[in-house]
This record gives C-alpha cells, sequence and structure tokens, in this order.
C-alpha cells in the first residue's frame, strides 16, 4: 500500500514495533529482569496496548505530563526517571494518590520534600557525566540510602543509571565495554546494600548484550520505533526500524541534484549524524510500495529550516522521486520526531 | 518580579516585542513598503494583537494550519511562504474562500492545479539555494507570469525571494552584502515586469539594512523575539531580545561546574551556534530580578537530551544558580523555541 499524506505524517509499522517489544520482552523475561519500558520515545496510546498486550505494567517516563498521560490508560506503577524537580513537588504529590509512584533522587536535601507515598530509586552516574551521583561515591549514596529508610511514606527501591554515553560509541564493543564498566561499578554498590535493585537504561547497550545477569531492571525506550542513529550504532538492522515520516515533495533543483520536501525542523528536529563527513538528518525512502527501509543510495536529508527539507540525491535516484507525492524520511532520533509529531502519527 | 516555573516556559517580554514591532512598522512606513510579517516564529495570539494594535493587516505564514488559526483571529490577506503543496490543494481552495489568499509558486505546472482565486507570487532563489528559480532564469520566469496572467481567477503579484544565506555570514558587512547582490538580481527581473513587486523576507538583513527603497514588501518574522542567533550575528542588541525560557534547576555537579536543568530538545530545540570553537544551545540569565538579558559569564547550555540540559558554567557563577529555582535560558533560534513552547508561553 501506497503511503501518502499531506503533511509530514509519522508512520509506525505496527508489526515492527511488535516485534520490537516481544523481543525485549523475551530478552527480559530470560534474563528474569523487570521490564519497565520508557515511553518518552512514543508516548502514544495505541503503542502502550501493544505494550500491555505483552505483559508490560511497569514503565517508565520522563515528565509529570506523561505520568499523567498514561495513568489515565490504566497504567499503575510509573516511575519518572528525571531528576527530583522540586518546584513539580505538588504535581509528584497528587499523582501518588492515582499510581504507585516512582521518583529518582540524587539530592538528599529532597528527600525532606516528599510527604507522600512513593518508591525512590537514586540516580547515579556511571560514566555519562550527564547527572547523578557519582557511583563510587557509596559514602554519599549509604547517607542517602539511610536518610530514605527513615522516612515511613518513602520505600527504598534501589539504583538507576543511564548509560548515554553509549550513543557516542564508535563500535559495537565499545558499547559492550560502557556497559561492562558501569555494571561492575553498579555491583560494587549493590554490595553494601544487597536489598537495592539495579535499574539501567539506554538502548544501544540493552539491543546489543545478552547476558543481563547482573541487573534487576531495564528501561529502553528508543528500541520501540529505533531509528538511524540506532541503525548507524549497529544497535538494530533495517528490519527494526519501525518509524518513518512521510514528507510531501514540493521541489526539485535538477542543477545540484536536490529536493525540497514539506518536513523540516519542526517535524524532524535538528538532531543530525556526521556520516561520510556529510551532516545527516535523516535517509530517505520511496513510498510506493509502502512501509520499507530500502534507503536510497546517496540520498539524504542534508539541511532543515523550520518547515523546510532539503534532500540531496544523485542522477538516479533524481528522477525517481516525484514532485506532488511523498517520499519517506527515515528519522535520526525517533524519541525527537515522535514527540513532534504526536499529533500526526498513524500506526499501520 | 522573580520569574519562576514548574516547567520549562517560554517568557515573552511584551515590552521589548512592542518596541520590535514598532521599529519595523516605522522602517517600513518610511521606506513605503508593506509591512508583511512572518507570523511563523510566534504563532501566538496575543503578539498578532499587538501586530494589529500597529496597524498590520497583512501577514505571512509557512502552514495551512497556521493561515488557518490567523484566519480565525481576523486577518484577512494571508500568504503562505511555502512552496506550493499540490497535497493541500483543497485546503488551500477552502482558505480562499475564507480570506485574500497568497500562494508561492515554483512550478509551471502547479498553476493549472489552481481554480479559485488567489494571489500568486513566485519564488525566485537570488543565492541561498535553499528553494525557488534562480532569479537569472528571466526566460523560465516570464513564461511562469505569462501562465498565470491567462488564468482569470489568479492574481500575479510579483517575486517573492527569502535571503537565508544571511544566517550564515560571518559579519554584518557580508549580510549587507548579500542583501545588495540578491537586490541587483531581483531589480534586472523587474525591469521585465516593472508591475511585479519585489518581497523580500529575512530579519538579519532588514534588521541591518536602512534603505529599502528597492523593494516593495518585508517578510521578517524572526525579529518579533530575536535570539542568540541574531544576537550573534550582530543583526540585534541584548535590549531587542524578548524572550527566554524559565528551566527549572534540578542538579548541580561542582567538580565538574555543570548544572543540570528541566529543559531539552524537547523545549529548546537541538539549534546550536559554535562560539569560540564550543557548541551552545543557550546562554543563561539569573532570574530574581525578573527578566533580563544580562548573560552570565562563561556560562551556557553545552548539551541537551530530551528533557535534560547541561550547563557548563564557572567558580564564580555556580553558586549562584540554585537548585528548585529556575535560570533564564536564552534560546538560540526563537522561531523553534517558540513552536515547541506554543502551549507553555507567558507573555509578561
Amino acid at each position: 500500500m501506497k503511503i501518502k499524506s499531506k503533511e509530514p505524517v509519522l508512520f509506525v509499522n505496527s508489526d515492527v514495533c511488535k516485534n520490537n517489544i516481544k523481543r525485549f520482552t523475551k530478552k527480559a523475561n530470560e534474563n528474569n529482569v523487570v521490564f519497565r519500558p520508557h515511553f518518552k520515545t512514543h508516548q502514544n496510546n495505541q503503542i502502550a496496548e501493544i505494550f500491555k498486550e505483552n505483559g508490560v505494567n511497569k514503565i517508565c517516563v520522563s515528565s509529570v505530563q506523561m505520568a499523567e498521560k498514561f495513568s489515565k490508560t490504566g497504567f499503575q506503577d510509573i516511575l519518572i526517571a528525571f531528576s527530583f524537580n522540586a518546584l513539580q513537588n505538588e504535581d509528584y504529590n497528587k499523582l501518588s494518590k492515582k499510581v504507585n509512584l516512582g521518583l529518582t533522587i540524587e539530592n538528599s536535601e529532597h528527600i525532606d520534600l516528599i510527604n507522600y507515598k512513593s518508591d525512590i530509586y537514586i540516580k547515579v552516574d556511571c560514566s555519562y557525566n550527564r547527572t547523578g551521583i557519582d557511583v563510587n561515591n557509596h559514602k554519599l549514596i549509604l547517607g542517602i540510602v539511610n536518610k530514605i529508610n527513615q522516612n515511613k511514606k518513602l520505600s527504598f527501591k534501589g539504583f538507576l543509571s543511564h548509560f548515554g554515553d553509549t550513543y557516542h560509541a564508535k563500535s559495537k564493543n565499545e558499547i559492550i565495554s560502557i556497559y561492562n564498566n558501569a555494571i561492575d561499578k553498579l555491583q560494587k554498590l549493590k554490595r553494601k546494600i544487597p536489598e537495592a535493585i539495579i535499574s539501567i537504561g539506554d538502548t544501544p547497550s540493552l539491543s546489543i548484550v545478552e547476558n543481563l545477569s547482573n541487573v534487576d531492571e531495564i528501561r529502553p525506550g528508543n528500541f520501540v520505533y529505533n531509528d538511524l542513529m540506532q541503525y548507524e550504532l549497529g544497535s538494530c538492522n533495517k528490519n527494526k526500524i519501525a518509524s518513518l515520516v512521510s514528507c510531501p515533495v514540493v521541489a526539485k533543483h535538477k542543477s545540484r541534484n536536490e529536493i525540497v520536501i514539506y518536513g523540516g525542523a519542526v517535524h524532524l528536529s535538528k538532531e543530525h549524524l556526521k556520516i561520510d563527513g556529510k551532516n545527516v538528518f535523516g535517509k530517505i525512502v520511496l513510498l510506493d510500495k509502502g512501509f520499507n527501509m530500502d534507503f536510497m543510495e546517496g540520498t539524504y536529508v542534508k539541511s532543515l529550516s523550520q518547515e523546510h527539507g532539503i534532500i540531496k540525491t544523485t542522477d538516479e535516484v533524481f528522477d525517481k522521486i516525484i514532485i506532488g507525492e511523498c517520499v519517506g524520511v527515515v528519522e535520526v532520533h525517533s524519541c525527537l520526531t515522535a514527540n513532534l509529531l504526536q499529533d500526526n502519527t498513524v500506526v499501520l
């Protein structure tokens, strides 16, 4: 079935999506770890239903808004995997009345602010250096655990980490190495508090590593759609990419083999990759035979302004792209694109 | 008045905004050119009212959706300054029944599709190379003008160009030079069809160039808020920046002088500048005395993930930024940030 849309629309192939979800569910089950997928990637009720059908009832989100959204669709166990924001304490309080709420703490003073029932994870930093307490700072961490345990409304769950540095890795081996180093540090910490769980997050390492015997909970998000970034990292093959953006073709410029699409930064986001020395904002597929990942050779989105995208292509491909039809843009980072196209998403 | 918000919120200083609008209105009047501001930057009804108060009744937008929005708030003359998208022909048709609709054409075949009343602009490319017919290709352009004139429903208006290459200029002189070169080419074209108007668009050149005697219509958008990019280009000073994003501070890391805010790519966009060799996703102001543009020295947003922003700072500034308070992020590109925060905008 040909794909066409009058505006940029995110098309999701539900078969691919289901396979991605099944594969991770199976991996989690086989490793006997809790599967708590991150819903920030899709933020979509139809995709949430697929997770439910696979038995998922614990989820992870990155904002109060998302927690509220998915609490309404029946999820009763929601972890906000974003550092405690004191300015939203009232919102957390309200949420805790509705669901089994998990909060992420990295500052001991914040514990004094929490006077409602909640599960507490301590955010630790293994090497990514985005945020979290240094995983090696056992003294500080144990002090916070003690403080949590003194508050009867709080239930200390364990240590939460996101190995986001895997997104910048240059090879699968580097991803595995980041993972192993981080797990070693987390295990050393866990030896001090054996009841604590280890909850980890990133799609690249969780796609590649098979043996998860040293963790208790996984929180990948990006895997549900995957994207060009995951493909380039080697954490998925083309058959595991579940989404693309259908963009109307509005102009062609033969003199420079460039094609203009309706599809810009407000649809795709300005996330880009460096591939062979070039900035790439997406790769291109033809849509006359429907959803596919047959990237057109030598053809990519080279720049984006607010609503325009510029495709660079070759003599051969140029004639195959037709004004008034749509091309598919395989987005660089599905989390950002799906967020922008939340209200323009079609699940096939 | 201290500025604070529990989530990332775009705050707009209406005084600055009014001054920006008044300044451009005056410039247009003094130069006897039509002022048709681009509403893609703000997309906001309150800001639209300020334009109305300044006598603006012709506007420019970049999507059907925006045209529909502003037709509902009483604008009766709307130009869609985005290349004709054949897949939205029905939408254009409906719009043409409600407002005096302007369309942007760069392909002669599209004229056959337009069977409803509309003003037609021909999109020409002066040197930006994003899209449009080469301004020097007089033969092709004159052929299209003839075709437009044969269709009684269509009213040929003139030539529309956007000198977007000014955004990549390294100096004010380079901006002026891009402008002058483009105007020369447009004037040569106009000599063939004197009744055609010249409509041009970009904020950098229209902020810097004072004498607009060779154009008929200006369509700047970005100037209404300005932003860090305009500031760095030299097309505005700090007093002309009308917006910033209030972001809650959630964590601090003294060992590396980094501060974590709730404010990520889904709020600010991933647009960034290279300043002194560093990627800068925004500059930082303190908000305890309200809206201001006193950039904190050595302090900037160094990276963004979906919801997190990481501020790099100095020993001196580190202690001034407090967890549980908000900092102001002066965004790189207000068009993209305002689009993301459309539903989280406060006009002060």
